[in-house]
């Protein structure tokens, strides 16, 4: 605790969605959590507003110029601002800070996480490529400084949940759960000719637009499917996905007697937030709706279709090839996905983008963040040159 | 453990339907369990035969010449045969038993259930009115001797398993799962005139008469409620009841933060039986169906009538009366569901029994076995009294 009596935290990526809904959980709960350090990327005059409020010690921006006009603008009061990887690399160690809220969007995060989980803190990850990417090496590095790995995604939260005072040898299998999309029950040939603006529509999270593409796709499930691997450290095998289209059953750990636990929740990132930073503790979050379950029609599930949904099918084919492969596999989704939504290539070719990289590549066992961001960018490179559409229309 | 190794079993109702599953289940583990104890009622026959297979040391019968002829059948290199109250005391305390099985059929069993309980061993609570009765008595001897209670129960159970490993102060309510029983969508109408055996069908659960009309008047999850409350040490307030037609959710725990944990399984008890003789570890059941959501059609869950189902409603008056109510409850209950299957009372009849003679009874604390059986014997009496249907048809 950084002043004896409330909890420290530092959170990377403070204006996004997560590192938002953090900051108002904390507003609402003074009396435990302190705010030590804050870095953000662009969004700099939600940060003003933010140091204003919370008076971090330190912050970090992305770029030099920014920093200057924070510092100009919060005067000699203000906090130590810094800018870049370093100012990052900052922020995930700041003293004081008894948890770090990894929620950064992208690779970016992966060495100041990893700088985090070196300190031996508390990290609450929201980021999902860190453990996507570098999963087997944040893995490593928290076995090393003991830090507590605490999982912020509403799935993995609720996998962690189902785990508590739970023996590992006693588990089954982990079942992940998947809205299923806007296109659940869409036909191949419907598939092909999904338009970005339907891909947007997602029905139950309010989620930005690469995240919306990839619960359209599954691959958000997929990426899910390699986290969980890793920050639960489970054989693939012991990973599975089931189709539940009214996102109340988060996820379910069934037991080697048959017993599955299930952990449900309305769909608001606060309960997972809070349940991260405040763990072991549990915050009495009262002032939320409340689960309604005789409100709610009924609940279903589906085995998912790695046909029509071949991302996902990818992805725990990443995940058996093991090494680099499912950083690359990542990669070149972001590519694809930027450039469907560039109108640049069609719903069904970014299944193919994916395979046809993850086919170019053999993967390696992988050292350092180095080792990682060298494929990350060679699959990016080569997602970009994927003819698409013009090979469809046979240009 | 009786011999290092293995866990000593003591079944307190060894040939009835929990004993009989708990005695499949030690046979399939040899190597983890060993059975030290037995007693039954008057199913011998049975009894001689789990005697044979299983070997325990001592084992107790009903009638004196029940237990003589059980000698003379098994000869000199028998175990030790008692019968009888006495008989119950000493397999309930039985020298080698880590857990006792306390799964009799009634009030019988409270007085051997204490037995055990006080002399601090694991106690596998089948036994529903042991804590329907006396539950606050046994809660308060379990504190007393250190003794664990372990409920085999499966919507128990399931409380149990979904607070595993986390904080009582973190709770909110529990929720109790009742399927409905056959009569769920029925009109009061229609229930005025259910006869014996529609009551008798019961969709899930394969059970004996008595459960099967406790659980079409919902009285069984009434008891279930009042059982929670002293298992788990839990006001009323706190102890929720949802229809739940599927009976796949046995029980659900929702959190301070909003979360819900589930606790799901195939209508089997053995899942439960198995947790609870092996708790702290958990038994491989492989062998068993596994639970399949997604060949499920759906899973419902509605609110409970208390108008139509008014057995539920006088069981949680029961427990908010407290003291000897819920034994009164208990005791009205058992008389009204024999008077209707003798068919000297309506269906609707039952909840009428049990209120008059609930509202004849100024209820007060208790300190023993004898003050529970004294009320109970009365409540039975007043029970019988009541006019039922020759009231209806003015005689």
């Amino acid at each position: 605790m950084s002043d004896g009596t409330r909890k420290g935290v530092a959170i990377l990526g403070s204006t996004g969605s997560i590192g938002t809904t953090a900051l108002e959980l904390i507003a609402r709960f003074p009396d435990r959590f302190q705010v030590v350090a804050l870095a953000a990327g662009r969004r700099t005059d939600r940060l003003k507003e933010q140091i204003e409020r919370f008076k971090p010690l330190v912050v970090s921006v992305g770029e030099p110029r920014d920093a200057q006009s924070l510092r100009a603008a919060l005067g000699p009061t203000g906090p130590r601002i810094l800018h870049g990887r370093e100012g990052l690399l900052v922020v995930a160690t700041a003293p004081g800070a008894d948890v770090v809220l990894s929620s950064l969007v992208g690779a970016v995060g992966l060495e100041p996480t990893l700088a985090a989980v070196d300190s031996g803190r508390d990290v609450a990850l929201a980021n999902k490529e860190v453990m996507v990417v570098g999963g087997e090496l944040v893995r490593r590095h928290a076995e090393r400084s003991g830090a507590r790995l605490l999982p912020v995604d509403s799935e993995h939260n609720a996998v962690f949940q189902a785990l508590v005072g739970r023996e590992r040898s006693h588990l089954r299998r982990i079942v992940l759960t998947a809205s299923g999309g806007p296109f659940r029950t869409h036909s191949r040939e419907q598939l092909a000719r999904v338009t970005r603006e339907e891909a947007l529509a997602h029905p139950t999270w309010d989620m930005g637009a690469k995240i919306s593409i990839d619960s359209a796709t599954l691959m958000n499930k997929g990426l899910e499917v390699i986290e969980a691997r890793w920050l639960f450290d489970l054989e693939p095998e012991l990973i599975d996905v089931v189709v539940h289209p009214q996102s109340t059953v988060h996820a379910m750990v069934e037991y080697r007697d048959g017993s599955v636990v299930a952990v449900l929740a309305v769909p608001d990132m606060t309960i997972p937030v809070s349940y991260a930073l405040s763990y072991p503790d549990l915050l009495d979050l009262g002032h939320l709706p409340r689960l309604d379950l005789v409100a709610q029609r009924a609940l279903t599930f589906e085995a998912p279709d790695l046909e029509r949904f071949r991302c996902l099918r990818l992805a725990f084919d990443a995940l058996s090839a093991g090494g680099t492969m499912p950083a690359v596999a990542n990669a070149a989704n972001e590519i694809a996905v930027a450039r469907f939504l560039a109108g640049d290539i069609a719903f069904l070719d970014i299944p193919r983008v994916i395979e046809s990289v993850m086919c170019a590549h053999q993967p390696h066992a992988y050292e350092s963040v180095d080792d990682l961001l060298a494929v990350d960018a060679w699959a990016r490179g080569l997602a970009s040159e994927h003819p698409g559409k013009r090979a469809a229309a046979g240009v």
